[in-house]
C-alpha cells in the first residue's frame, strides 16, 4: 500500500543544540495525529537555521522519504538566521502563494506582527511543503485554516489519498473535477 | 481608430484536444460582451498546458495583434501540467500581486480550496495579462471581484478608454491622477 | 547612542524636477513626528523613477546612512516608468510579502484600484525598507496598518529601539520571544 509519510522539520538553531525542548516540532506531530484518520508515519528532523541544510533536508523528505507532506517551523520571520522561505522556495517546483496569504490573515487577528511572518508554500515532484509559525498557538491557528485544503491538494499532486477526521477537521475536495 | 482587443486563452490538455468543450472561454467571452459598453473584438486561443506554447501565445495575443487585455483561464492549479503562472511571469514585466490575492480571497468565501490556485496577473508592454480559474463560476466570482480596476489599468499602461455597463459592472477611475 | 534614522524616498519624475511640490514625502515625515515618541532623524531624497537611481539611494540610506527604517512613496503603479517595487526587490537580501497583502487589503477598503498597487517591503542588512503608494491619504492609510508591527520588527533586524506615541500608533510586541 502507498503508506502516508508525513515530515516534520523544526529550524531553530537552540532547539537542535538541545539548548530547549522543540515544543513546536511536538506541536505539528500532536495536531497531525489528531486531524488524520489515515495511517500515517511522521518523519522528524530538527536541524540548525542554515538554508542549505533545511535544502537538503527537504529534499531528503521529499525525494528519498517520499513524504506527501513536508511541513516546516521556525525561520520565517525577518532575522539574519530566518531563512525557511528561501530554502523552500529554492527546493519547489511551484510556488502556493495562497498559502502564505491565508496564514498571515489569519494570524492577523491575533497580533499585529502577522505580517513579519514571510511562511510560504510550494511544491516539490509530488511533495506539498508548508511552511508553519515557530509558536505552537500561531501553529495549530495556521493549520487549522489552511489543512481543509491539503488533501485535495495531494490528490492533485498524485499522492495519497488522506482522510481526516471531520469533527475536528474537514477536508473539502469538489464534487467534480 | 484604435480598436479594443481582448485575448482569451483556454490552457487545457483535453479541451485543445476536442475531448471536451471549451466553457471556460466560452464563459470569459461572454462575462466581457455583458460587461464592455465599448465595442471590442475577441482574439481566442484554445492550447495544450504547455509552459513554452503558452508564453508563444501570451507573446503573440500582446506584442502581434495588440490586445490591451489578456485572460488566461486553466493551469493555476498545483499539478504537473499546472504552467501557467509561471509562463505569465516569464513573459511579464512587472507582476501584479494584488490580483492573484483579491481573487483568492473572494473565492475562498465560497471553498477551502481556493488556496491551492496560483493565479496571477502583469503586464507586458502596454497589455494586462489576468489568470482566471478554470471552473466557469469562479471565472465570474474572479472578474466581477477584479474587473472594476482594469480599464483604469489599461489607462496606464496607455491602452485604450474602456467603457463598462454600469448596471453590470463600475469600472472606477480616480478623480485626480 | 545609537540614533534613529529613518529614510524617507520619493520617486517621482515630475517632483524630482520641482514641477510639483513632494507632498507625498512631507506626509510621511508629518505622520512620522506624529507616530514617534523616540527622538529621530529624517534623511529626506526627491528622485526621479530611475530604477538605478532608486537602487543606488537605497543603498546608500540603509548601508551608509544607516537608516533602520527606509520608506519610499511614488512608482508602484503598473505604468512604464514605476519600478520600485522592482529597485526594492533588487537590493533586499529577503522580502516581506505580509507588507504589501495588508496596505493592498486596507486599501481596498476604500477604492477598488488598490489592487494596481504593487508595494512590497523588505529587508537589507540592518534595515527594513517600505513601498508606500503616491497618494497622502493612502500613505497615511497603509502606515496606520503596518507600522503597530515595524518597531519589533526592528528589534529582530538588530535595529534601536523605537517607542511610538501609544496615543496615536500602539508598537505591538510579543511578551516573549
Amino acid at each position: 500500500m502507498n503508506k502516508i509519510k508525513i515530515g516534520v522539520i523544526t529550524a531553530s538553531d537552540r532547539a537542535s543544540k538541545g539548548i530547549y525542548e522543540d515544543i513546536s516540532g511536538v506541536a505539528i506531530q500532536d495536531t497531525m495525529k489528531e486531524y488524520l484518520k489515515s495511517d500515517f508515519e511522521i518523519v522528524y528532523r530538527c536541524i540548525a537555521d542554515e538554508q542549505s541544510l533545511l535544502e537538503e533536508t527537504m529534499k531528503e523528505l521529499c525525494d528519498d522519504e517520499s513524504c506527501c507532506l513536508v511541513v516546516t517551523t521556525g525561520g520565517t520571520g525577518p532575522a539574519f538566521r530566518d531563512v525557511t522561505p528561501e530554502a523552500t522556495e529554492n527546493v519547489c517546483d511551484k510556488m502556493m502563494p495562497g498559502f502564505g496569504e491565508l496564514m498571515r490573515q489569519v494570524s492577523l487577528q491575533y497580533v499585529p506582527t502577522a505580517i513579519l511572518s514571510r511562511q510560504s508554500a510550494g511544491i516539490r515532484g509530488k511533495s506539498l511543503i508548508i511552511n508553519l509559525p515557530g509558536k505552537p498557538k500561531s501553529i495549530r491557528e495556521c493549520l487549522d485554516a489552511v489543512f481543509p485544503a491539503v488533501p485535495y491538494c495531494i490528490d492533485l499532486i498524485e499522492g495519497p489519498y488522506i482522510e481526516t477526521n471531520e469533527d475536528v477537521i474537514k477536508a473539502f475536495r469538489p464534487k467534480v473535477k
